[in-house]
């Protein structure tokens, strides 16, 4: 029996816990899911024979380090920052690591010695970051391997509600951490690269510069800028490419109504409002509007962000109640940021029976014997429940399809490492399109961005 | 012979200096001008008898307490950041100390020892903060003494071009730091009190809310919000005011034509531009625009900010020459803040003949004997010339009239100040209007923000 110590038990591990549950008896496995509430690792544990749940306060030094040490393999599902203690202790007892988060520079710095212990540390290896890097250098290596040359490399991904769930004017619940989703964007120009161009947009414009996408019985979507598309130069080893470009999907309308929230001050997650546990909504909406004795809250939105009484914005803003005089805030020292996502969690939260989605689309451009191809690639993936759900699984199951992969010495490169080799993504996206996450991919012709081929 | 001495020569200093080189007979003073440049120093201090120039590094800590032990009063018109080490040998010396800049924490934190030893350090002492402080605090105190009650304290100060100077469509000339006018406003929302709410703008939409103000013979101008304007409850006692705001006075339209600068993101000073030093000015433009392989810079930016053909924000932009192809910015690891100052410099720099002005305007609101009433407060001054601005004078003459009536044992009050007590302001005050600093005082209807009188 071989044991595999999972650290941390979150929403995104029930799909990671079945799959590993679901091969235990084959595979020899046992899985200790290792939590600081036991009650929480004992629910997701359940009572299968392959499971065992653990209380483990992981800055308890003695406990974490007897945990890791009676593991054959370690997964660290905790948040990223708290990575990097099981890291070390890793490379101490010479137990391989499998995690979901992005590489920061102190996991990066064990590297050396990950390599000299001949140890193999995977990391983003979850949805985005993760099957994006599987999925992307896929067909990246292979355009190479027949001699192309890469002209553009557009990657997108988003966390979305389920088409039969998506019941609201948004388009959109939160499927996943709403802070994330309400300071989106956040913290500087978002940077990309456009035909050899370096292209900035400020924060406050973001929600401005969307690009439309349409993926084959999915609909119609909107892509907009990530922070920082350029360091993917680097990793893919993408350096000459003239068209890089990663990007957030929602549905098309989602960012010009979330710009109203930007436009007016409501996102900001820097300052705090003053008295904002006793603000009403129409307070917190006042609060970033002139002062007016006898002009409405409302007419002062209007004018403000320039709504005509006939546009669907409008409509967006009534939905979310945004406007009573009686529900208050109710949290202390809000930012902002904090004070909209109280309103936007009463209404785009998952209802018991609604699913969630993952789209992702990749646009790679080539030049192959003097010719200009393009070749997109998509992948949406609806939840199965609200436990199953599609982030769940696509974050939980390429980290479990590694581990177990790593385990049984299919998987050997050594290092601290992203699963963008092909040794790794190969039989990880053949498992995972064994398990419903497929890629369609489709010729199309080179566009770039010039569709009517102007010459100007 | 009493020794003054002024550490740090800049363009501010040129009528403190005149100030008391005028008087250094009659009131037996020698001026010691202390700068890190001996040439500059000198050609500040030029042949007059009772001045001296020294080269003085403040970091060599024998030089400075050298110059500091054989001084009868210090005033230090170094950046803010610098005044500490000179404050702590002041208070070890027991030396007076004057100075233009905002206290810092630092500063005071030194109140203690300095009113023990029975020392003045008196600080912001300029014109902003300076002689809004005292211009306000003369009106506050006198509504206070009638038994009235401040319901509106709104002040406004610009730096401007002179009228008769004012030769560009953006009625704007650089007559200060060119870099703090760049990112003025930036680092967190704008707060403020209008009516007894709490108010909050961001950045990007600061330019977009202003208010217009009167100044009689100068013309009409535009009020724009400063960062943080609460903070004058304490310092002036306004703890129960309702309407509470301090802004930055430009002529009308240069805050609107300002904001197509924030909403292309700028005047961002946070990240550096890629090959910022071969950038063309139109490459500058384009980085903030769509890839387009046929449309113009100019159609793009025009569409970004819906600019129609007719607009004078247009024959602003290309008064600038900021589309230009060959221009570069030139400046290695530029911000696009740092690049955006270079291409203003080169047509907001005032030429040889022209003169700056500054104005202030302050509205003060108040309840008496049942009766709510409105003095409106003003005052504009006009330079000399490119020394003697109205900048270097009323930054200067309130910091010189002040060393030399602490120096007189005139001011007396002990600790770290502002001049915001009425045996400080009433003589400083006066003296600066025999020197053409004048306020003149209206008496308005009290509106606040109901001109309309209506009861919504």
């Amino acid at each position: 029996m071989r044991n595999i110590l999972l650290i941390g038990a979150g929403k995104s591990t029930a799909s990671l816990i079945k799959y590993l549950t679901d091969k235990s008896k084959e595979e020899k496995i046992k899985i200790i899911i290792a939590d600081l509430s036991l009650e929480n690792a004992k629910s997701f544990a359940g009572k299968h024979a392959h499971t065992q749940a653990i209380q483990l306060d992981i800055f308890n030094t003695e406990e974490r380090q007897k945990a890791i040490q009676d593991a054959d393999i370690v997964i660290s599902m905790l948040p990223a920052r708290f990575h990097i203690e099981v890291a070390k202790d890793c490379v101490k007892f010479n137990k391989n690591l499998v995690t979901a988060s992005y590489v920061s520079d102190e996991m990066q710095a064990l590297d050396e010695e990950v390599k000299q212990k001949g140890l193999t540390f995977m990391n983003e290896i979850g949805v985005d970051p993760g099957i994006d890097h599987m999925s992307a250098m896929q067909v990246i290596d292979r355009i190479r391997a027949k001699g192309g040359k890469m002209l553009l490399f557009e990657s997108f991904t988003g966390g979305l509600v389920a088409p039969e769930s998506d019941t609201n004017l948004w388009n959109y619940k939160f499927t996943w951490n709403p802070r994330n989703v309400v300071v989106a964007g956040q913290g500087g120009a978002a940077v990309f690269m456009q035909e050899g161009q370096y292209k900035y947009i400020p924060y406050h414009r973001l929600f401005r510069r969307t690009e439309f996408l349409k993926v084959e019985n999915y609909g119609k979507f909107e892509g907009l800028a990530n922070r920082d598309s350029l360091k993917y130069r680097s990793i893919y080893g993408l350096e000459n490419i003239k068209t890089l470009y990663r990007g957030t999907l929602r549905r098309v309308g989602f960012s010009k109504a979330w710009n109203m929230f930007v436009q007016l001050g409501m996102t900001d997650d820097t300052y705090t409002l003053e008295d904002s546990e006793n603000m009403s909504y129409r307070d917190f909406v006042n609060s970033f509007l002139p002062y007016s004795p006898t002009d409405s809250v409302e007419l002062k939105t209007r004018y403000n962000l320039k709504i005509d009484q006939d546009d669907v914005m409008w409509e967006k803003l009534l939905e979310l109640d945004i406007f009573n005089r009686n529900k208050k805030i109710g949290i202390k020292n809000a930012t902002p940021a904090q004070a909209l996502q109280k309103i936007l969690e009463e209404k785009w939260t998952l209802a018991v029976d609604d699913k969630d989605m993952i789209v992702m689309y990749h646009k790679f451009g080539y030049e192959l014997d003097g010719k200009t191809n393009q070749i997109d690639s998509t992948m949406a993936l609806i939840g199965e429940d609200q436990t199953y759900t599609a982030m769940a699984k696509t974050v939980g199951l390429p980290v479990a399809i590694a581990t177990l992969k790593i385990l049984n010495k299919e998987i050997t490169t050594t290092g601290v490492l992203r699963p963008i080799t092909k040794e790794i993504y190969e039989p990880i996206l053949k498992e995972l399109s064994e398990n419903g996450i497929v890629f369609k991919e489709k010729e199309r012709k080179y566009l770039g961005y010039n569709e009517d081929n102007v010459v100007g």
